[in-house]
């Protein structure tokens, strides 16, 4: 069986688990501390991060970007990058901001002070990087809500690798209750479409114990 | 004519420049002061950061991973990814490794204290980080080494993306004499192919005015 080793509210594991239900590919989930730094883990990915792709075949993938691009190459239907070269470089484009840009100054802080520090008492939690990470979401929520009202999707008329990056990110931020949706009804308008595909519900029944997502988190009208 | 858009110590730029020589395809440079956040340079890249690359007819691409994605599919030969898509995961993992493990953990907090801080007085440098980042190189060029000296390049028998990225880090954090090669002979040894090759003598030219280079920055034999 094809594998996946990631954490819940890992954007790129994220990224990766709507990639394969896009593409209709079965796949296990295993849960990786990776803190601990287990030896068997490092030998898969020395990088000791998720995710990391067991392919059917024993072949091991790690890093989102590695594994995309892998999926895309070996399994092309449907398409996630787009159709010909300039498509595929908006996409890429607009993935590498939501992974980078969107990750870095928003989802990656949540998740740090929120999760880490504060629920597994890995820290002290910082409330100022908190108040600057909410801050840092509007923009990418105005410009989400922007491609998406010229586009459709965010790099063209058809889903890409670039709403499921953005979807990644910001259904992390959304479980930790991070995302002001009523400022925002463009990107809004997107989120909810996203949230009714069938490679997205997955992620809305994810449920960590003791950390419970707000009401909404899951719900498609909300 | 093709331009690059860049900065001189960014290792994003410095990737593309090497991709670019690599496949031999001319271009022109241009110097952007990001910082300025000039209207016209955000008309071409939203996120406002180096590199862009506009090709001979015009097309804009913004982003060291869209863009050299773009120049192997739109300019096949030489391949800089690999062969089968096996060896392009392999290529791709390293180059994310270095693109954000080296780069994120070594280069750019090199750069951001020593050049934008402390050489264009735009902060006070911190030398608790210089010297983390300092300490976090070794474990980079360790693994460089092994790699290297297993499979002559980074990713396998080729030259490829991954060597590129590393080597695009390293010669910024070389700039700045921060790389101790005298630890690491096998590194240093792969690090001296990469600096014979023309595609790399361009960057060992570059030479910011009251900010010079240590002596064997630029020299083969170092």
């Amino acid at each position: 069986m094809r594998t996946l080793y990631h954490l819940w509210l890992s954007p790129f594991s994220r990224k990766v688990r709507i990639a394969l239900a896009e593409k209709k590919l079965p796949f296990e989930m295993k849960f990786e501390k990776t803190w601990e730094r287990r030896p068997d883990y490092l030998a898969l990915n020395p990088a000791g991060k998720v995710p990391v792709l067991v392919d059917e075949d024993g072949f091991v993938i790690p890093d989102s970007y590695a594994i995309c691009e892998y999926l895309e190459e070996t399994y092309p239907e449907p398409k996630l990058l787009g159709g010909d070269a300039r498509a595929r470089a908006e996409t890429r484009r607009l993935t590498a901001w939501f992974d980078t840009l969107l990750g870095g100054q928003v989802t990656n802080p949540l998740v740090r002070e929120k999760v880490f520090k504060s629920f597994l008492k890995m820290g002290q939690p910082d409330s100022a990087v908190i108040r600057a990470a909410s801050e840092n979401i509007r923009p990418h929520l105005d410009y989400i809500g922007a491609l998406a009202y010229e586009r459709n999707w965010l790099a063209g008329d058809e889903i890409s690798l670039a709403d499921i990056s953005a979807g990644a990110n910001l259904s992390c931020c959304d479980y930790l209750g991070a995302v002001p949706w009523a400022d925002f009804p463009r990107a809004k308008e997107w989120y909810a479409r996203l949230k009714s595909r069938p490679s997205f519900r997955p992620l809305l029944a994810d449920y960590i114990p003791g950390l419970p997502p707000p009401r909404h988190y899951a719900d498609p009208d909300f």
